[in-house]
């Protein structure tokens, strides 16, 4: 099977599981595993925050920076595809007493326009607007990227307005690959980043969330009450320091073997995507004359794999693990099944 | 200053203080309070639910349902104007961990077609539907009331997908008065109901959750956790017994002081309003030429409260307590200040 | 029947009736309530804090304070027999997500000896102890009363360890009637205390917490969350004050009601009590040789209602409504069946 | 160093490195890592449960059961010195809105005499008491078991009173290698089960919840939310089921090895030890003139590592990278300094 399901399938390669059977490591728990601590350093240099903390997910990731971020009765803005509002379950609700409050932006990214007279709180029955949540980028959005102007633009009102801006960089990589940003560039329109090493970057475990270290000082506890406080995680630490150097100059060839596909969809009668949103490594794409369901069946039939994002609605996305001869054959399945 | 900020400042009349003061009361924590008892069994019974249970507010009302209704990792869908939704903080998040998913509905109302496709939950990662939220007559929706037809397609909407139906019935009584729905009709389309004696009715305090007697005895025990479990309450209870009985009748004409001013507003050149959705207490209205904020200061000026409700929007509402001298005095400040 | 369960069983008096029939009122959620706002200034300069916030509960006036001096992660240390421990279901985990950790006290009291070497919280796994939660007088231990130098000792022992005390003052008003303590010594070594004006106070619902101006902001505004808020509670606030000036100077005839009954359970064979530890209006006592089921069974059949508190030990409680008629056939139903 | 801390700083070996570096692996979010699959089905039955969840550490295992045992306002019973109530920051206060009662037992060891007259709920005010939570062998107990006998007692008041059991088997290996019980013994008396493959199994990530498949279901969605849901784990998994088939036989020789420390420390004059306590890898000791904390600095000046444990109290904890000639220093060390 040919799996488009998601870039968190990639599994570690001959080359990283060297390189994780020989880390050191020691206690964590303690900080005294030199190899997670040299990550975490590294990390938060590169995007010019004062630390970093590794995490087991992206979802600990994302649910300490809203928790840091915010108290009981804090609003968190965020784009109504957001991942932090769709698949986290309802762990900005459990974990922090937070309201999520989706707006409807276009392609998964909100603007500053669209955050104009969203603030409320003053009144003591009013959820207390606290943050603004962006993805980096988007996942239902389609692998779509913020510019830096947008961001600036968002920032500046979130400054001028006293909210924090959380950004969910999962896919950070795959956004700065194709829009050329200096990572630095988040630390100064960001309160909290996350990042994950899964994903694109093929690392098997571990996100991380960077932000001022009296933030990531309060991630830390929390992340050992909710569980994530782990012992020898050198060999994680490992695999994602081994990712970050070889797997993330790859993701520019992800994105245009994208492209290639997309282009294919394109030329399918049966098909809908729009060309111009495909930025990234993922694709959101509608068929015509079946549901996604029966769509989903059918390349299974043809031994490729992709997950429906809606009731006609499919997402591919694509990774270093997705070879040209793979790509063959899927732009011919699509070919005979769409046409 | 004639109030039309809210019904909800309402004052209890002298004939109502009178009966507080005589009240039979008992220490209702130990269930000994036989008027409020009694007017548990009053209420429950009017509208064909097992049983009820007095609380300090609407608020605790609501999110005593929504706790009841839910479990950690649920979700609640609800009009994206909805009472819990925008003015109860982040109660639903801090006390049941749920999130709220609001849905963009019309005049505060949603639909069957609205709720289609909006079930979720079969992933570990997603938030699992669970109960919908209705609000009648609704608040922000400009007093607007559903008819039969739509709650009877909504509730068989919930029961085909295994949702519980929450009704906030702050106003029900508004809604009962302009839709002539008898109270039984509610217990068969709603699990739990909220009913609130203040507003409208002008008791000074208290409300009302209606369900099972399972989801009643669940509900004290979280009510006196919240802080909720008071004392010698038979004389807020005599107040909302007697609120049931002289002042429920009186609603009909609160709706006919309402439209009677919504006509004048749709006669100033500079103000909007949609006549068709006055259908109980409350006015929306917008103003053309100027701010809400100095549309309130202007009838401030002549001895009129209201309240914004947006950017360009203002909110009127009615009770029992606006006299027809003050109407004509409302009227006239229409006049002289939007035309 | 003759009702010793508690000092909760209270009710308003005719005059009290009337002071509460008269009332002026307002909406409090919009801090428009006079009388509740007059009442909270009253209270707050009594005992020497910048502000008061009245509340359904004794129970919403605790938790609150736990609340605003905490943060997730943080601990409690309370004396075993407290009543937040014990009486307030799971509220402090609930709406605080705080650790209460039980000591071992005398009487219901904690001493500064007491707490040394149980600050803990320097290592991201331990609870974080924030707290010292005290009750004066003691309601499981006995209607006991801290000495002036003994809250001094605590407070002194918080300050040096950087820990807030809340003072549960259910019954502070015994504790100042039996210590002749001056309310302001009680803002001097708490950051919290909370007050009730049920209970001896004879006013049939309402507490307050008592802190700082800040505090109190924050405590307003979840107060709202947790459902608290209520709206023309003058009628309530009313009474509160008139218990003050008029039921409080009575709570010495209470504690001399208690004593009289004391010396009758100290002279009866089948009982157990501990003579100095009568201080206020609460006796706690043992039966030798019978269950404390059966003994409430006996009393009652001669229309005396008191509470079990243990497998062998029982509660008697009085209040300005048990009279000195009442009192005579309590002593002679105690002589009857325990000699 | 000689580093006698915790059995938490085991590292993994190069043979374990080696299976690590071959494991099969897949998407665990997905449910698609045969390994771990495999690992989850392999200690279930081992135990004689349903069905198991991998966790990213112990305190997730076991926040896992409180939670899937509990609702809000529940009471779990816990021995004082409990990993739970000491190590897990107020996990259970935060996550699952419970209270932790705790119970003075006898070297961390609940019993069933013990838990007589603790059960309580009926009133709305109680906590409801719900689980007992159990430790096997246990941490500040000085690592001491529990036999089948007390184990069977207590899960026979538990099935009486309607409680559940929930065992924290961090240290199940120790004690199972102690007492030579069988491992489906704890199935029959413990409703969850967690379990540990890092410490002295010297795996470096990594815990297990055990129970029906009911509870393991909801578990899997708990621990997304709380973050715990990881990527391509067979890589942990393959660690953790070497550790059980070479690390787990060696534990019997940890045993050893305290013992011999433990009758050095019994011959120094200068040092306090209980040797019947003595049952597993764990000594718990005091020093007599002197503070634990100088204890530290002396024995660290001889390049070995302890914990203090309380104000003159010491623990140093046994696993297999403590080698033989490691005992011999540490023997002594002790003898040099606390004679």
């Amino acid at each position: 099977m040919i799996d488009l399901r998601s870039d968190t399938v990639t599994k570690p390669t001959s080359e990283m599981r060297k390189v994780m059977a020989e880390a050191q490591v020691g206690d964590d728990v303690f900080g005294e595993d030199a190899t997670v601590n040299a990550l975490e350093d590294k990390v938060a240099k590169m995007f010019g925050f004062e630390a970093g903390l590794f995490t087991p997910s992206g979802t600990m990731a994302n649910q300490l920076a809203v928790n840091v971020l915010t108290d009981q009765g804090d609003e968190v803005l965020i784009e109504e595809t957001g991942h932090i509002f769709n698949y986290e379950s309802t762990a900005a609700s459990h974990l922090s007493s937070v309201l999520l409050r989706p707006l409807q932006g276009t392609k998964g990214k909100l603007s500053a326009d669209l955050l104009k007279d969203t603030i409320r709180g003053q009144q003591d029955w009013e959820p207390r607007t606290k943050v603004i949540a962006l993805e980096n980028s988007t996942n239902k959005g389609g692998g779509c990227c913020y510019t830096e102007q947008e961001l600036a633009a968002i920032s500046s009102f979130a400054t001028q307005n006293n909210l924090s801006v959380h950004l969910d960089g999962a896919r950070i990589w795959n956004a700065m690959t194709a829009t050329e940003t200096e990572p630095t560039f988040y630390s100064r329109i960001a309160d909290t980043l996350s990042v994950c090493f899964s994903k694109g970057l093929g690392a098997p475990v571990g996100s991380m969330i960077l932000s001022s270290q009296e933030n990531i000082t309060d991630a830390r506890r929390m992340r050992k009450m909710w569980g994530g406080g782990m012992r020898q995680i050198g060999i994680l630490a490992a695999a994602a320091d081994y990712a970050l150097d070889y797997h993330y100059p790859l993701l520019k060839d992800d994105h245009r073997k994208a492209r290639e596909i997309a282009e294919i969809i394109d030329e399918c009668s049966d098909l809908l995507i729009d060309l111009d949103s495909v930025e990234t490594n993922i694709l959101i794409f509608d068929v015509i004359n079946t549901t996604a369901e029966e769509a989903v069946q059918q390349l299974a039939g043809e031994g490729i794999q992709v997950v429906p994002f809606g009731p006609r609605t499919l997402r591919a996305t694509f990774h270093f693990q997705i070879m040209d001869k793979d790509l063959q054959k899927v732009k011919e399945a699509f070919r005979i099944i769409f046409n």
